[in-house]
């Protein structure tokens, strides 16, 4: 598999390069590591996601590099990154026709296998992981660049090295990296330690909410459009919100209520491990995985709640 | 050195182990893999803290076996590990008498060679580094207890991975000892998912009190007694807590007052990394590192708060 991308890779000369729609560190870091790979390689390489690089992520090496636009161009190779299902690509699904051949390199458990080449592996711990694969495949080395895009594809992925996929594998991957000279400490500070202060405070509010159902197996939190307007912040603040009633001990399910417009509230599920909440968002008409879930709920906040915390008293 | 270690090893039988007060992650995590070690070799074993083993660790196998009281016995080796200062040990510097030698095994940068063996390398992430070493020049393997008790020392003293201290050893180790089959995310729930509800009852009354000042370089917050009072908690539940205002966007200091008695605060400082903390708790009358200091201050919190931002404007 890796043999016949290294043979694409030598035989061609104009790559593109894409990932889901709202690009996590794993989708970036995973890209521009490739992007780079390739570009000393001297290729010609676009990078085209459909959303913008996420803040966050803006520190790494050729991020100011991406486009939302899609060129005029023909590409001969286009590689997919970290896409379990085709369609999350995006734009490109409907609009790139001119490509020679699509290479899909993913670490998702249900992955289409849309390529021309598939290249899937779901124990890695990250699709970083299977690009690092590649280019030491290659018999390249790792370079600081490089090494920066691919830490911040395994950390990011694995929860800083907390999630089951944190395996021996991404542990020596890692201490590889570090080697190079990258430092954990000043990566860990743009991930982590770069929150809008405007997150604080609305993470205060939504804390302020903190409420227990089904004798403690449950915590919840609630995000009022009110609590937006009270501190100045919009929704992609909560990202990771529902981790903090899911911290809690004795808790198995997090229930997160976000609402969205009047009467309209996103609900979302986080499981610690022992209750699949795919199936409780599923009974709302949603759906998600084992682990995290969601689903669309329209009501008052008092009537959603009920619906929610009846159903899960019931199935747990 | 590690030769001189295993030497003393083989020679004798009865070990104690002990670590400093209030211990931390890679106290508990290094001297229970330390002793979980000797055990296997036959060895007559004793742990003693001078503080119970926090919930948090107990998981770890033999921590029930740590004991606080001073066995009325001999010991031919007592090894003291993760301890900076010999005065950090407790009741051990002055009750215990009748200990053949002190093995002194630490990884801080500024260690007393209090022992009459010295294995002390800042470069190791950890002190349970140091056990690592040790085991493996003595060419046996890690079992999975040992791994277990290893990975929560190096995981906890690298802050999740994230710390400057996270270098290529701390992974590779932290690789070979997940292949013994620890898992990490069971880990990292027991570590990490199993606060106290009280903890984020607690955290959201903090956050609401968030501040800024030095034109947004310094961000604080306060617990006060009240606080304490509503929820129900006690003061050791804070730990963590100066984290939160580290880790906004453009923040250099992170200043957590907590109210230890009626006009009496603890001030705790932390840095990202540009401002010296040790010297403004200095200005105080207290201490600390580079990145954590703290000092104690007596007044109302309107005084308290007044003196130490005066301070900070003016040293920032």
């Amino acid at each position: 598999m890796i043999e016949s991308i290294l043979r694409e890779i030598r035989i061609h000369r104009s790559f593109l390069i894409t990932t889901h729609e709202n690009p996590d560190g794993d989708a970036v870091g995973s890209s521009l590591a490739l992007a780079g790979y390739l570009k000393r390689l001297g290729k010609d390489v676009t990078v085209h996601f459909c959303d913008p690089v996420p803040e966050l992520y803006r520190f790494l090496p050729l991020a100011d590099s991406v486009r939302q636009d899609l060129p005029d161009q023909d590409f001969d190779v286009c590689f997919v990154l970290d896409v379990g299902e085709f369609r999350r690509a995006g734009k490109l699904v409907n609009e790139c026709r001119r490509i020679g051949m699509f290479i899909n390199i993913d670490h998702h458990l249900t992955c289409d296998r849309f390529g021309t080449i598939n290249y899937i592996d779901s124990a890695a711990a990250a699709s970083g992981v299977l690009v690092y694969r590649l280019i030491k495949a290659a018999g390249h080395d790792i370079d600081y660049d490089t090494a920066l895009a691919l830490y911040t594809s395994i950390i990011t992925d694995t929860g800083s090295f907390r999630y089951s996929n944190a395996n021996p594998e991404a542990f020596a991957i890692a201490g590889e990296l570090v080697a190079t000279g990258i430092n954990t400490w000043s990566i860990a500070e743009k991930l982590y330690e770069s929150q809008p202060r405007q997150r604080l405070e609305l993470l205060a509010l939504a804390l302020s909410t903190l409420s227990f159902s089904a004798n403690g197996d449950c915590a919840s939190i609630t995000v009022t459009l009110d609590m937006y307007e009270k501190v100045g912040a919009c929704a992609e603040l909560t990202d990771g919100f529902v981790n903090y009633p899911r911290s809690i001990r004795g808790v198995e399910v997090a229930v997160f209520f976000r609402e969205i417009q009047p009467h309209l509230f996103k609900v979302g599920f986080r499981s610690k491990g022992k209750i699949d909440v795919s199936s409780l968002a599923a009974a709302f008409g949603g759906g998600g995985h084992h682990n995290a879930a969601g689903c669309t709920l329209t009501g008052d906040l008092a009537e959603v709640r009920k619906q929610v915390f009846d159903h899960l008293e019931t199935a747990l």
